[in-house]
């Protein structure tokens, strides 16, 4: 078998960390699972036996590998990975969006691709340059949410819009018009909701391609975090709506 | 000059790094801030101009601390902190709390602040175990907004709600009977919406204390990250509703 290298954004696969994102990973895209790693000197709980025995099911072999687990998570209590082979995604050309604009940080991108898998938007376009989609942090933060949804990657926004132009814009934006409960009650489906860099937002220029939104705020504080943004705007578009 | 420490729980002061938590604690809370920490290193903008003929006025001496600003930040572009004196608040008893019990996680901390702030809610009870409050990585987290809160610390439930027992209270939950949007809507003021751990929620006779919300999700996640779970319950409680 190949050296496990430490996870760098060439390498064709990556590591899937602990018990969730592995369950997550088996029942979405099992194809993709390569190699069990285990920490066999941690206590096997009803857990790890559960992955052991669906991995050998699926023809997936195990090893002990605590060394990568502890090098990769970078903590002593992740007793569980998956090395999966790196995939590409399209995206549901029915179903609404979200487009997530030159994001940088790995922790708010798995946070928001974990809050829309559970409001049921599971189409997530990547404005590159981006957080690296497949960096363990960025899989764990999601929880495996990752790998439940289709998230395609582009290298700009207009590459996006070309491939599907008839979605209905809401770029997100402190300078925004519309607030975003009026927004959503006059939704127009499918849509796309698009946010900006954490530091920077989105660029000025997006208030023209739709109906720029504001989530209303006092002026105690500069913006909110992106990824509290990303999940308010898409709980009250997925629920804050009649239809 | 007493040698700055490495921050620790123990020590009587913190850091607020970067120029806007800076900014934050002289606009709310001038009187704790001790010494200003600059990287002379670093070209000078408007912002710390600004910074340094701000903290001249009120009496605070600005020193080169390059050194402590890496040690602190973890970073090589923080080149401004405050160094300033741990406080203690008490909350406002006619407004509307948020009460977030056992969070571990300092980003997650950080990160509800500010958008509490950012929607009005301005009164935090923190139920220990818990991140340090003054710990500068929740401080940066939450933009400086610590410092324009009250926030108060309580060794158990029953500590703070003896002494705020009027407030309706709202413990939110993967179990809880009322959705989030009705729940919003009947509203009692003031009110206390209560968020439990990052692992593990609330304990489960929470649900007894209050009337228990739910934010509906798909089954297809474990559950929201807590901060964006808070970011969307204290949304939908201030703007969600008519009054």
């Amino acid at each position: 078998l190949p050296k496990l290298e430490a996870y760098d954004k060439s390498l064709p696969y990556s590591y899937a960390l602990g018990m969730y994102p592995c369950q997550t990973l088996l029942d979405s895209r099992p194809g993709i699972a390569s190699r069990l790693l285990l920490d066999e000197t941690a206590a096997r709980g009803e857990g790890i036996d559960g992955l052991r025995s669906r991995c050998a099911e699926l023809g997936i072999r195990h090893e002990a590998a605590a060394r990568v687990l502890r090098r990769e998570s970078k903590k002593h209590n992740c007793y569980a990975a998956l090395v999966f082979d790196k995939y590409v995604d399209t995206l549901c050309a029915e179903a609404s969006h979200v487009v997530l604009h030159q994001l940088s940080d790995a922790g708010n991108m798995g946070t928001i691709l974990r809050a829309c898998l559970g409001f049921g938007v599971k189409d997530i376009a990547i404005i590159r340059p981006a957080a690296d989609l497949f960096e363990p942090h960025l899989i764990r933060a999601s929880m495996g949410a990752a790998f439940a949804m289709r998230v395609a990657m582009y290298d700009a926004f207009e590459e996006y819009r070309a491939a599907y132009p008839n979605h209905a814009l809401y770029p997100f934006m402190l300078e925004g018009a519309t607030p975003l409960s009026e927004a959503a009650l006059s939704g127009v489906k499918p849509y796309a909701l698009v946010f900006g860099n954490e530091g920077r937002g989105l660029p000025p220029d997006f208030a023209r391609l739709g109906q720029a939104v504001v989530i209303p705020h006092s002026g105690a504080i500069d913006s909110l975090n992106v990824a509290v943004a990303v999940g308010i705007g898409v709980y009250v578009f997925t629920q804050g709506r009649s239809d």
